[in-house]
């Protein structure tokens, strides 16, 4: 087992990686201030994993809150359900909650426990890749409106991330390669020895090795903690870390959401910001095909549904990266160098979007 | 104008208090970073107090946002239908909130503000006496759940407080009763010096009297703001405040939100908390009744209603000040001496009850 530390004062908390910890009660037991916990997860991770994390919480009084698998689960439905079992249970403010699952999980059970009682304590054991090297790190909690994608959420820290490599052997395949977009998009936007290593040892990541999942993991994770320690919520370079996601969010949306998935979505959203750094002569060509070549590698898309630009336009503006009803774009300078820009001519973004439609 | 500050460091902000507040520009100013406003109020208070607001945003792009009057707007619905608002009117990361009324729009509009786009900035502009006084400082916010009240919520802090006493003059009486319900709590739970006052001033409150409203106004927020400044998330003497919460929200909760106002609820939760301290051996005889015949002179009601005393006690334990499951209740050893009892015997607890209501 690896720990990191993502450095936030009075909230730092510790990102345990390796295989196993799932079932370690020792990696609970200093959060259980309470005798209560309750665990999220869903119909897919319960067979699987909720036996494993039942017996770690031994001797608490435990309650158990299934909802249904998929981005649907992030809806004010889906979190009135997990509050009425948690009052019904009568859950007090002691109690601590577990997200065990993928970023759905995460996000939904996050934010219940930012909400529920205004505020308690929760506990991210991420099962899926994407969930492990970015949306159980950080602190960003949310669930979906009709208007938009994470529009309702909260920052609200976990108390530690266990991220058992184990569960990834059960990974559907098509959710490996979501997760390994995530994984690019912190070489492409943060780190160019990165993305050569991971140019280098994409075909282990993708048999699963164990050993290079886990410097994926750890290197992913390692590179978002810096960032969420110096900018926890996004006020400047945490904003580096949505490379991709104006053009994905809109994706997700234009599409409905579940039909792509997260990770696929914020692929081809990264081929097409390193398209629109192209245009805007910010990054030079060789590297624009180096990051959508990783990303074809990987069975990833490099192209967009083919939506009306117009449409993906009005989509991007209520993203809540546009700043006084300006969007701004993370563009790349050079492959590990992101920054932010805003100004960008509307009509050069319409011809990405084109382009990548075709 | 008097101001205040609520020290809370970085978050620290003021309580502007004086007649005539609501309409100056330069009290809004500084905390519209963005070109955009949403002013959420209710259908009451718009007409009175809406053109004031509107003129002094003027400059300011404003997205006006009507909730029903009442308890009943602290619900999924109503926060939901302030979320569709601000979607529809694209309103981004950089939109202040201005929360324009009572209680329930400030626990709203509030709460909107802490998950809307996961946080923005919010101002409250407090146009009762209870919400002067005690629900817009020291950022609680909360819709309710049919299960409890205030169960989803976040701890929230204004930019800052503008407390216009001018707006105290359309206050029904009856609503002016319940915001000295918690004028007294403060004198009861923290300061034997305020409470003698307020036997000696209650007269001039029920009649209005401009100078004895603005002592009562600033003496409660001096109190609450140097308990939020110590404990911002009711780790420990926040939970003093609560001083005839436990009994209350059981009144509440019990006879159906709206039907009790929350003053109202808590006025009898306060001579129950008293009762209770008397029994305990805590509180000697002559302060509870003093207590009881302040609470009685304002108006507002010292009995509880008819409830079963096991349906009190299921209603108690689901309130957020049960920690393990156990009650804790807010006991006076003297007036202006409140402090947390946990362990209480039940059956002193439902001797109390069964007084209160015949």
């Amino acid at each position: 087992m690896e720990s990191l530390s993502v450095a936030l004062g009075s909230r730092s908390y510790p990102i345990h990686i390796g295989a196993g910890l799932i079932g370690r009660a020792d990696l609970y037991g200093e959060y259980l201030s309470g005798r209560s916990a309750a665990i999220v997860t869903n119909e897919v991770v319960a067979p699987l994993y909720l036996p494993a994390v039942r017996q770690a919480l031994q001797g608490t009084r435990i309650t158990e809150i299934l909802v249904p698998d998929g981005e649907q689960a992030k809806s004010w439905q889906v979190l009135n359900r997990v509050f009425d079992a948690l009052l019904k249970a009568r859950c007090g403010r002691d109690t601590l909650i577990v997200a065990l699952g993928g970023g759905v999980i995460g996000d939904l059970a996050g934010f219940a426990a930012a909400v529920y009682q205004r505020g308690v304590s929760f506990v991210q054991v991420p099962t899926t890749l994407l969930a492990q090297v970015d949306s159980s790190v950080g602190g960003k909690t949310a669930i979906n409106h009709a208007l938009g994608k994470n529009m309702i959420g909260a920052f609200h820290q976990p108390r530690a991330v266990i991220a058992d490599l184990a569960t990834l052997d059960t990974l559907p395949q098509r959710e490996l390669r979501a997760g390994i977009a995530e994984v690019i998009k912190h070489g492409v936007a943060l780190d160019a020895a990165f993305f050569q290593w991971l140019e280098q040892n994409l075909d282990k990541l993708l048999a699963r090795d164990r050993g290079a999942l886990a410097h994926a993991v750890r290197r992913s994770c390692e590179l978002k903690a810096a960032i969420v320690a110096a900018d926890e919520r996004e006020a400047g370079s945490r904003a580096l870390l949505n490379l991709g996601h104006t053009f994905g969010h809109a994706i997700e949306a234009g599409s409905g959401y579940g039909t792509w998935l997260h990770g696929e979505a914020v692929a081809a959203g990264m081929v097409m910001a390193a398209e629109l750094s192209s245009r805007l002569g910010l990054l030079d060509q060789n590297s624009c095909l180096r990051i959508r070549k990783l990303v074809e590698r990987a069975g990833l898309p490099v192209k967009a549904p083919p939506l009306r630009p117009e449409e993906m336009l009005a989509l991007m503006s209520v993203d809540k990266k546009a700043a006084r009803g300006e969007r701004r774009f993370v563009v790349l300078q050079s492959i590990g160098q992101a920054r932010l820009r805003s100004g960008v001519d509307e009509q050069i973004v319409r011809e990405v979007i084109v382009a990548a439609a075709q």
